[in-house]
């Protein structure tokens, strides 16, 4: 009983021509690696016919101003998110990371980085006013008359810019400023939905669950700030009154989610949330002829591959010299992704490389271990294609990434504080790469994430084009969004029968002790 | 940009042909129009190769011993659901109806019916005992070595066998026991989600949100007094000890939910409920011949249809009368299923029928007007058919079914008890008949409803296959189902916070006292 992967590629093809005409599609994407996935989606969208129009700062380090899918719409902007800072505090932060996870984790989600975010989302709104206070931008945004708007939730532009422009707005993501996106829309019990950062499960102890809890307090604590000090003033000056930020970033009309029930714990959701997790992953492709041929040279052992994520590709000089040598004693063939100084350690068996076609290399049937630093993408690719894992996490949401793999028993996740004592990285790789229950385990996620009615891409895209067929998709968003807090968890509602069953038992206590007292006296007066 | 519906039928096609062999499947299905609905599942089951076994009493009233399609597995209980009985107590229902709505539904759902509830339920659990008391039975069903369990929630068979054969479990439904089964497994805010019964929508005033709570609690006492009364008894005599029946009813692993969000308000869900609302719907075949010439005969001015539910189909011969009378005085044709005495107002256009076929009347161009009493078939065969409604509801989820119609503007409701009062039936059919709005917003709602990635049907058989080829899916069932309440609502981390906070404030103020006591004595002192 297997089902045939092509159907639903197939259905697509199907779809295609049935439409007169494509949509046209105002794009407020995000930087980095966040980009990396909404420009797949892109491509795909200009494919089926849609015109797309991305709004990107001139200071942009990832979106190109001449593409031959998009059209730009480029912000002059004064100040920029100073990506050299940030690649210094991401090395800070694997200096630290050697300290101890997950407690780093936990720290740089909540403490550690709430300048960064601050400022990160700052910088974000002065774009946004330096469009809504040009005039040349308004006319191009009116005049466009766009379908929509495509947005990743990460920041405040995207609702923004769809409610000025009353448009249906679509996001791309996972995220929601500091949370998990599930977080600003979804009921979502912290009695087993861990909080990003935590590095627990769906299954806490008590401890845990305090932990948790207060987590999630502060998470939430930190998003209204942000909400509030730094995007409602925007709201205020440039939308119509009465606009509340933290409302209209959950008034979207569909959550393509980055994320699956085969990768995430399974938690409630809601009728406008679609899963896309892994959307971006396909089959692999050949190798360039030097790679094939040195992967071809593994003979029986295989190789084992280390790519490193968009911001960290170099490591201390002690880590990568401790790491290459772990490398030289294993049969197999490494490749590794490596811009740092060449350690003196290194083996014949490991070919270093400043990049590698990491899709095409998971999809190889040599591929034998993926040594995986935990971000998104990399995590997703592995369960694609069914190659086991050992993670080295270091920030945000990768030791969380991981665990969710080494749960179901496909990863092993090592600390970085003790990766380079008693030989902890050899043993780790060793130990994935002879006990079969690691492949295992990651094939049989495979297997569940490919076997969908409908694939991850072809959901993306028959959602956007709905919400551009029916002008949104109200019929799928919940009362909800327009519910105080405490109407919401009918905390009125409480008081008020909390209140009726006091008066009641008040009023027969009342009632009892006046009929008690005039029996009393009636008592007396006989006497 | 229109899409073509023929894609996810041909989606089932491309499937076929890959399944190496049929599952084995035991059907568990539920008396009345919840078999219509579960037998065109099986008969589309039994056409994609699997093998079905239903078990059914000896004193069925639906499910039929000789099948083609399905083999039957006959238990001969004693009692039986009495149908008589349960007809005349609908019938009763309408005449009490003719007070007042939706009061009387509240009533009916919540204290007149409690009585039939127990018994309903007592019925079952006999069937179940008798079953497993059997030798011959438990031989068969060890030896039939099933794949799966499909059933029916709204009684207690389904997860108690399933959970005895210790196979994986698919539900086909939409209540369970007496609530409606999202209540059972997804976070459920009563602040905007309304009970079945309350006749209210989702966005409620605070006197209804207050008798929504209050309804709410009445419901889910009902439901654990029949699961610990008549169902737990079951479960420790035939399970493994420490089976919690609240627990294993909710413990299956995919929801076919016959609903969608095109018909219900939109709410929190889980991951393994699919929404498979109107699956049973398809395009209309020709009509009989003579059905044909009648309805060709109403010209431009259309066709009536007023079929009635599963039990009821006579109606008080005055309120027949009436109705007789409007249908008289309209232009249209009717057609008008009623078993009852032959009004004396019947006009020469209204056509009486023992039984009509309802669908591909629906279907038909010339039929103008749906009078329908809120089934939840019907209402899904005139969202799928796109037809406006005038609805005459009578008990259980039928007003709230209508109201939904009613709401989005595609229905007028007519209350049983003013019915016959001055012209009300016949100037509703007049107001829905002349004004355009209900037509365009049915067709609206067809539109949406027919817009999916993936046919209802189809969606079905997937993931009834999908539970088959991966026995089970437990990485869609979130582990509230293994939590007790308190821990779920975190009531624990609550009382210990609180007790912390109290705690410090406490010692804090005990250490300043202390403090400001030995000062002033100190003070004291000196002086």
């Amino acid at each position: 009983m297997k089902l045939p992967l092509c159907c639903s590629a197939l259905l697509v093809l199907l779809l295609t021509p049935s439409f007169s005409h494509g949509g046209n599609i105002l794009v407020i994407p995000a930087e980095g690696s966040h980009w990396i996935n909404m420009d797949i989606l892109l491509q795909a969208l200009h494919s089926r016919g849609h015109t797309l129009t991305v709004v990107r700062s001139i200071k942009s380090w990832y979106i190109k101003e001449n593409s031959s899918y998009y059209n730009t719409l480029s912000i002059p902007v004064e100040k920029n998110i100073d990506e050299e800072l940030i690649t210094n505090v991401m090395k800070e932060t694997v200096q630290f990371a050697r300290g101890t996870l997950p407690l780093t984790s936990f720290v740089h989600m909540t403490i550690g980085m709430v300048g960064i975010f601050k400022d990160f989302h700052a910088v974000l709104c002065e774009f946004v006013s330096t469009m809504l206070d040009d005039p040349a931008v308004i006319k191009t945004l009116h005049e466009s008359r766009f379908d929509m708007v495509l947005a990743d939730p990460c920041w405040g532009g995207g609702p923004i810019l769809a409610k000025y422009l009353n448009v249906p707005l679509v996001y791309n993501g996972r995220w929601v400023i500091a949370e998990e996106a599930h977080f600003s829309i979804a009921p979502s019990p912290v009695s087993y939905i861990p909080v990003t950062g935590t590095g627990f499960t769906d299954r806490m102890t008590f401890l845990q669950r305090v932990k948790n809890i207060l987590l999630y307090l502060i998470t939430y604590i930190q998003n209204d700030v942000i909400a509030r000090q730094i995007y409602q003033p925007i709201c205020d000056k440039y939308l119509d009154p009465d606009h509340d930020f933290n409302q209209i970033k959950t008034d979207a009309d569909i959550w393509l989610m980055k994320t699956d029930f085969v990768f995430d714990y399974p938690r409630p959701t809601m009728p406008n949330v679609v899963y896309i997790g892994g959307f971006q992953c396909k089959p692999a492709k050949p190798l360039p002829e030097h790679l094939e041929e040195f992967v071809q040279s593994s003979g029986e052992h295989g190789v084992v591959i280390m790519p490193m994520g968009t911001f960290v590709s170099e490591l201390p000089d002690d880590m990568a010299n401790e790491i290459a040598a772990a490398f030289a004693k294993l049969p197999q063939k490494v490749i590794w992704r490596y811009k740092g100084k060449r350690p003196s350690t290194l083996g014949n068996n490991t070919l270093v490389v400043d990049w590698m076609p990491q899709n095409d290399l998971l999809g190889h049937p040599k591929i034998k271990l993926f040594l995986a630093h935990g971000g998104t993408n990399g995590v997703q690719e592995a369960i694609y294609h069914g190659v086991p894992v050992v993670g080295l996490p270091l920030y945000f949401d990768q030791y969380d990434n991981l665990l969710r793999l080494q749960e179901r028993g496909g990863a092993k996740i090592l600390s970085i504080a003790t990766v380079d004592k008693d030989d902890n990285f050899l043993k780790a790789i060793q130990e994935v790469l002879t006990d079969p229950s690691y492949r295992e385990n990651m094939q049989r996620l495979s297997r569940l994430h490919r076997d969908q009615p409908v694939k991850p891409m072809d959901k993306a895209l028959f959602w956007i084009e709905f919400v551009m067929r029916h002008k949104g998709a109200a019929h799928l968003k919940a009362q909800s969004y327009n519910m105080s807090w405490f109407t919401y968890h009918s905390v009125d509602v409480v008081l008020f029968l909390t209140a009726a069953v006091l008066l009641v038992l008040l009023t027969s206590f009342m009632f009892i002790r006046c009929l008690f007292r005039a029996l009393c006296k009636r008592k007396v007066k006989r006497e």
